[in-house]
């Protein structure tokens, strides 16, 4: 994993990676090659103990424009269906990357955040807003269909599967109170607090149990195609497996001494 | 498809079907005919290129009472399992046939949507409402269970186990208001602007992209039962043949010459 | 099943079986004794025709302050493998033994609803709380996941994704305003009106149709992980069941006598 990404901005600081894309006069779009590096940095993730969690940050006022209309929308339509699904899959496997990178990730976004801009906020553990952010999936406004990237199966998981239908087929905008109301925001603070507001809730998370976040993390996201009887035997095996950090004991001791527990991860 | 069915009006205008239950004086009951000729309807849907997407209207203040106590819970209580079980997958196959027709529905209910009439408005796409509109699943008013033509599988998709277990159980009505708060209710207008409304709806879904909308509701509805990964590559397939449509290119065309796409459905 | 269980309250009357952890001077913590019994409890359930809904209340002011920090958490520090998922494998079979109990539980919370407390009010079919409810889903807090006895597959499908997700990560109290907003909670009243408020939610649920809400219950949990069309399916069947129930036609026979529906349960 990069440091010094080419196509968008990276600062790791206390354990926390704050990502930003870098195109603010454009609201900062995606391009063929931040969808790459930024697939690629999240894939290797895993194997980054020094990261605990990821803030994906906004620019100049706005979070992400989404695919390119000039960088990208114009190749793809001049694409063969091969060169397409390669397109497509590896919008995807960013949307897996960021499931499966084990450190939670929130997404602050202010302004415009829309297409694979929504999708990428969608795709966080948890969000944050400004009453400004504007929140669209526009698929449909470009003649594709609304299921892009995972949209049809994690936006009604979210806020339900009657909203969810209607910004997906309408492609209309989600205003930050609505966001809110609906839980697709966890937060919505003025936009000079929302840079606070991310790294403040990312320094809780970084702070740990982080073995504890990163099983809360794949249990998240796994369970939602388990029966009930299956997701609650594979908990039993998860958290047994957390019973047996050192966190754990760590926090009992602390509690026994009335003290704070200290996190360390293992 | 036929275009003058026996058992209730329809009227096809400008790439809209609007349905309507047509016994206004008993709140629109649906009959052992009505079940099968809707699902017969939805059924013929998909090869219906001139339908673009349906409104299920309201007829004289009220949107349906469900199967009708006399007609069609009478004759049940004398069945054979065979013959129940022969009507419950009939009730069941127009919920599939709905969910199955490609074409976005939108329910327009206004006073009483009720029974086999709550089910339809659920498994509608979108849901406008009045301040008049009463829901209720009242299956367990006639002795049955909450289990009936996929409600204990849509409504907690739609507002939420808890919600959906609390109508399911006690059958009460579930206020317009309330459905609103909770993501039943796309909008709720005033009883006069009900047909407006989901014209207006259905038209923004009508003007397409009709290829996409129809890819929007397979996906919707086929990743309930995914896992995420699955829904991810499922969606790059889902997509990618999305691209290959002329409306895509419209699309891209329409906003480089900075003019409103018009699609055409291919 | 003990009427007179050894750790916990239980009163049976009307149908209705109270339940009531009892430990108020330590705001009722759960204890490996508590646990066994209350799984062992739960799983008799179904062979008990006399009980037709479950009340878990609280107890001097508060519902259930999870595993006890002293009690459980200290021995489980000291454990092997195999004993952990022994234990994690008891408090996952409670959750079992309540969504298989085949009798809607209605939990009846006021102030402290925190840990496995929180779970076992999640894993009720039914939720009133009071003004004063806080819950917690704690377990990062002791160093451990979010994932604890089918936390991470049930509280999205409540509330939804992200704000499970903000909860499970961060522990941190859900109010009873927020809970009742979100879905958590069906019900928020004073306290003193609580276990009116539950009494009288589960005698409309003893009135029955009981075959009917049993059935209810088993498919209210079972469709999570089944396609829309399985569902269905499987509604068709189980109400084609129900169809067959005296109470069915008990309904019927009401219904054109102009009466109230006396259900019997067969």
């Amino acid at each position: 994993m990069t440091d010094t990404p080419q196509n968008f901005r990276c600062e790791i600081e206390g354990g926390i990676a704050t990502l930003r894309l870098d195109r603010p006069d454009r609201k900062n779009p995606l391009t063929f090659e931040s969808y790459a590096e930024l697939r690629d940095w999240f894939r290797a993730l895993p194997y980054r103990d020094d990261v605990k969690a990821v803030v994906f940050g906004s620019n100049g006022g706005n979070f992400c424009s989404g695919g390119d209309v000039h960088d990208i929308i114009g190749p793809l339509t001049k694409m063969t269906m091969k060169e397409l699904l390669a397109f497509t899959r590896m919008t995807g496997d960013l949307v897996k990357a960021m499931i499966n990178c084990h450190k939670p990730v929130i997404a602050a976004a202010d302004g415009v955040c829309v297409g694979a801009g929504a999708i990428v906020a969608m795709a966080s553990d948890l969000r944050v807003a400004t009453p400004e952010t504007k929140t669209a999936f526009l698929f449909t406004k470009v003649g594709l269909a609304g299921c892009d990237m995972g949209a049809c199966a994690m936006l009604p998981r979210i806020i339900g599967q009657g909203r969810a239908s209607e910004l997906l087929y309408t492609g209309r905008s989600m205003s930050a109170e609505e966001g809110q109301a609906w839980g697709f925001w966890n937060k919505v603070v003025p936009a000079a607090e929302l840079d606070a507001a991310a790294q403040d809730m990312a320094a809780r998370i970084a702070a740990g149990p982080n073995f504890g976040h990163m099983m809360t993390k794949t249990m998240l996201n796994q369970e939602w195609s388990m029966s009930l009887e299956q997701a609650i035997e594979a908990e039993a095996q998860a958290q047994a497996i957390c019973m047996q950090t050192e966190d754990f004991t760590r926090a009992y001791n602390a509690f026994v001494a009335k003290e704070k527990p200290v996190f360390e991860g293992d």
